[in-house]
């Protein structure tokens, strides 16, 4: 077993062409907020980051698997490697690019901090989350909190010279946050007692930093049952001085570490706060009862991380499979299968291996049109800020829409991904030596963390299609229609667009279906499908934007003679977006009508026939 | 975490309404060749062996897991209590019971056995694997062998005394067995000098037992290339004297143990033979170059097995999931979802849990279906052997029919509904603490090993199809109309019975599509296919069989009262039917209509555009 070598993949010219080509990033450089940006400072950051990636973390990706965390006597260690990587990260800067500079940031766009999100989470996914809650927690104190409280954590955090990390989860709430008992009571000078215990807490505890500040989310005496009386703490693992010098520990204490089928290298920690009723707290900004609000700001970031783990894992997944592909040879061609002397060839070739690997590209980079789209929203949105409020309204009602999509099915496609990746390799992908087994139990948590997909797809249905009246899903169709009545008579990939407006139109009419099951009090109906309608309106937005970029390839490849590089590059999205809309998008109908039809046996199904 | 705890869980109420309500076994017994069963003691036994499943092997299945097997200075240990439960399960005669009693066996009807053997398996997979391949390599013995092998080899085998593997794959060859190199030079003895390597050979080297009998395919002096040219042997790991004493080492070394994403409780060995020249094997019977045929009557015993190991490992993961679903309480019930004050429910009553567990229900039932039904088809065969020559061969093209969907299809859905499993646990099933995890990493390998899932169904849609002059699909056929005729207007199942003919017809139309791209030469077309083929008539064929056990239950239900306690057991047959039958085959015709349309985009994209 030849541990410790970098296998990270990701695919450059890919991202290029998402960027610039598919989704005219070059539009938005040169001008505010992106006046510093152009297109050649993308390409070099990125490509720097990449291989940042391979270089220094990569490494750490099957060490980190194998070691895990280790809790002894109190002191939780992180495996060989991560302190270095840690610290290289913070050195190189790459944590928090499309921050604005005053929070640690480059002030790149979103769509690029985006990338190098991807390689930073695919080079070692369980790494990536001690920066990335870092980071988010210190975007929360820095976007409520106190000018004070921003400048005794949130700097520091950002700098990576201390870490942080979200404390939501409890024994017995779990997806039910309302439920969570924790307490916090306020001191004579304006602090907080914190008792309580949080589970679940990723990066919970570790050697990385000198100190680890906690968000707590908490009730105050007296407040209201329910998420409407929680409020959210900084909660110091160690206690701060009046220097902001790190002093003994606030009474925070780590009751355990779990032992999980994947991401070993981030320590989930059980918390336990006050223990010993000594452990102070600070309220974020100066209001009581605001937690879920603040906590709802980060999590719009944190879901789309988390889709963002899913694509690198997968996309690393499906390169890493191809690479295997092309090298590994076995068996003759399939019109010579009856020749036992006929050559051996490249797996590559066998139509079963290719079908596996087209209908992965298709997934991973329809996955990664989907995320980099959300990205030009956010960025389109900020440019048009304080211009123009129609347009600006429009690109966050867009970003809006998709989170809970991008979370989802991103999360949920990983886990697929990997599995075929693992079948592409046979008894090869099995074992430990090559990457994807490890991919694969990685991604099973990021269909559950951050919000399940249930509850992100009953953010789709139970609020997101209402949105603004409805005028976030009708502008989603409105974009979808006028690139169908544009390009349904495309002389190569007509036939695709065609599925893409039967998927369409079956998307519509079951939204329209759920409206109204929730105006009749079918209520159960609602949650019993809404999984489905996510994953439907996401494969109909992934059929579109494949194709939307097919379009633009396939008039690039007839621009160019065939011995040009790019020639293949143009017609593999061509072809993959064939793929897709042929063999996906075809399902979308039938699946739209098995919900519109209403099924209940899952819901009179007795629980002692079960 | 909670270590060794039995957590293994079987449904033996299911399994008799299956075996005895649904397939009628009792019609078979009391009669030759089942002269000594009857339907109590089928019941008793059957009860026995699960019990000793969850007491006996169940305590080691996560011991196992965890310690896996190792390897010191060329000796491979088993974890910890596999020992124990080796000898507690030769003592106790629960590991071949449906083989004659002249080869250690109880005669029991085929359908018995598997349903034991799914307790087996189920209890610890990896376990199950020592004994599985020692009985299937001493059946092959027993089967070809002559009279005096299996006296020496066969029934030390069957009594668990020495084990046995089966070698066929080399790190070169994979699935292409034929490329296999290992040689056996014939000496002037009659024995023959083995040299080669072998790889991914499971239990291929242990210490539950003082010898090893590996079953190794390898190529005589001028023997033809290919398939054609390998011949069977048997190669002792370790020298066996005059009088079947154990001497040393016959020049069979572990090269290394593979570390897995599962299963890791059996070791995957790399088996170097006769490195130094002084391995020695023995035909098995008589003629050279009959290596493949002989593996191949062990292999439709060795595939319906890993059928069976996807079955049992999914159906604990179901029953585990179920019981967590009724335990665990969180959040309000759906009409109260607006209400911090309403009670908290077990989450069974969550509709996308319900879903989750009654779509695990229907898959898991669905298949064990199909299993019991291929069993049944075997056991009616034995029955009818010699006595009605047309019935009996009935009865074995239903078997081999079945063969290579049983080992795809349930291999294939385990991995997904134990996915399910860990989704309706939330955190808790990424955690070690429950086994929903291990199930999931231990069945990865089940659509992989004894021929892939794409080999499996190229032997369905490439010999299984016109096998007989495609008498054997023509009665499939035959049976599923039947059983629409006389269903269409059940009262309570008809629509589902609708689906079904839907589902049947476009199964057929698909059929004759393949059969037409193998006469149009459309080669490629068909391995591009045949995955989506199996799985569409594993569907057919489950929708048919749930389908057909619901009329059964309908009828039971409706003649008892409602405070019966097999009222909800029937009403769960009906409901999970109904939902099988309205969520699952009205894809079927979709996803035939895609296969119909014959799309190339995966064999026309360039290599260097994937």
């Amino acid at each position: 077993m030849s541990q410790g070598i970098n296998r990270y993949k990701a695919d450059l010219r890919e991202i290029r062409f998402r960027l610039f080509e598919h989704f005219g990033l070059g539009d938005l450089l040169g001008a505010p907020p992106f006046e510093d940006w152009d297109q050649e400072t993308v390409n070099m950051i990125l490509a720097e980051v990449y291989q940042f990636a391979c270089d220094e973390i990569g490494p750490t990706n099957s060490v980190g698997d194998q070691e895990g965390c280790k809790l002894v006597d109190g002191v939780v260690t992180t495996p060989t490697g991560f302190k270095k990587a840690w610290k290289k990260l913070n050195d190189a800067g790459y944590r928090n690019m499309s921050a604005p500079e005053k929070l640690g940031g480059s002030g790149a766009p979103f769509s690029v901090g985006v990338c190098a999100e991807e390689f930073i989470a695919g080079a070692n996914a369980a790494f990536a989350m001690y920066p990335g809650l870092t980071i988010g927690a210190a975007e929360v104190i820095a976007h409520f909190g106190e000018e004070r409280e921003l400048d005794l954590y949130a700097r520091r955090m950002f700098a990576g010279e201390w870490a942080g990390t979200m404390c939501l989860t409890e024994p017995q709430a779990g997806s039910d946050v309302g439920a969570a008992t924790t307490k916090a009571a306020k001191q004579a000078d304006g602090t907080y007692k914190i008792e309580g215990t949080k589970i679940f807490i990723s990066a919970g505890d570790h050697d990385l930093t000198d100190n680890i500040i906690h968000l707590v989310l908490a009730r105050t005496e007296a407040a209201p049952v329910g998420t409407k009386g929680l409020s959210l703490f900084i909660v110091p693992r160690n206690k701060i001085g009046p220097n902001g010098e790190v002093l003994g520990n606030n009474d925070v204490t780590v009751g355990s570490l779990e032992h999980k089928m994947g991401i070993n290298g981030s320590s989930t920690a059980v918390l336990n706060f006050g223990d010993n009723g000594d452990c102070v707290g600070e309220l974020v900004g100066t209001e009581e009862c605001r937690g879920m609000r603040q906590m709802f700001h980060m999590m719009n970031f944190a879901r789309i991380g988390v889709g963002l783990q899913g694509l690198s894992v997968a996309s690393s997944a499906y390169l890493n499979a191809l690479a295997y592909a092309k090298e590994r040879k076995q068996g003759p061609n399939i019109r010579e299968w009856k020749n036992p002397e006929a050559p051996k060839v490249p797996i590559i070739q066998h139509p079963d291996v290719r079908r596996m690997l087209v209908d992965m590209k298709a997934r991973v980079e329809g996955i990664r049109a989907l995320i980099l789209k959300l990205a030009n929203h956010t960025d389109r949105q900020r440019a048009l800020d304080g211009k123009d409020a129609d347009k600006a309204a429009y690109h966050q009602g867009q970003v809006d829409l998709l989170v809970p999509i991008v979370k989802a099915y991103a999360s949920d496609q990983a886990f697929r991904i990997c599995e075929t990746a693992i079948q592409t390799y046979g008894g090869a992908g099995y074992l430990r030596d090559h990457p994807v087994e490890q991919y694969c139990r990685d991604s099973k948590i990021f269909s559950i963390y951050e919000g399940t997909n249930h509850i992100q797809a009953m953010d789709l249905v139970g609020r997101k299609l209402a949105q603004r009246g409805g005028a976030n899903v009708q502008a989603f169709a409105a974009d979808v229609g006028k690139f169908i009545a544009a390009n349904k008579n495309h002389p190569r990939l007509a036939t695709g667009v065609g599925e893409l407006a039967n998927a369409m139109d079956s998307l519509t009419q079951t939204a329209m279906k759920f409206m109204g099951w929730f105006q009749s009090g079918e209520l159960e109906l609602v949650p019993l499908s809404a999984n489905c309608f996510l994953e439907l309106m996401a494969e109909t937005a992934i059929g579109w934007l494949l194709l939307d970029g097919a379009v633009i390839a396939a008039a690039k490849s007839a621009a160019i003679e065939d011995d040009n590089e790019d020639k293949a590059f143009y017609e593999g999205k061509v072809k993959s977006a064939q793929f897709f809309a042929r063999n996906v998008l075809p399902l979308v109908p039938a699946r739209a009508k098995v919900i519109a039809n209403g099924d209940r046996s899952a819901l009179e199904i007795p629980d002692t026939g079960l």
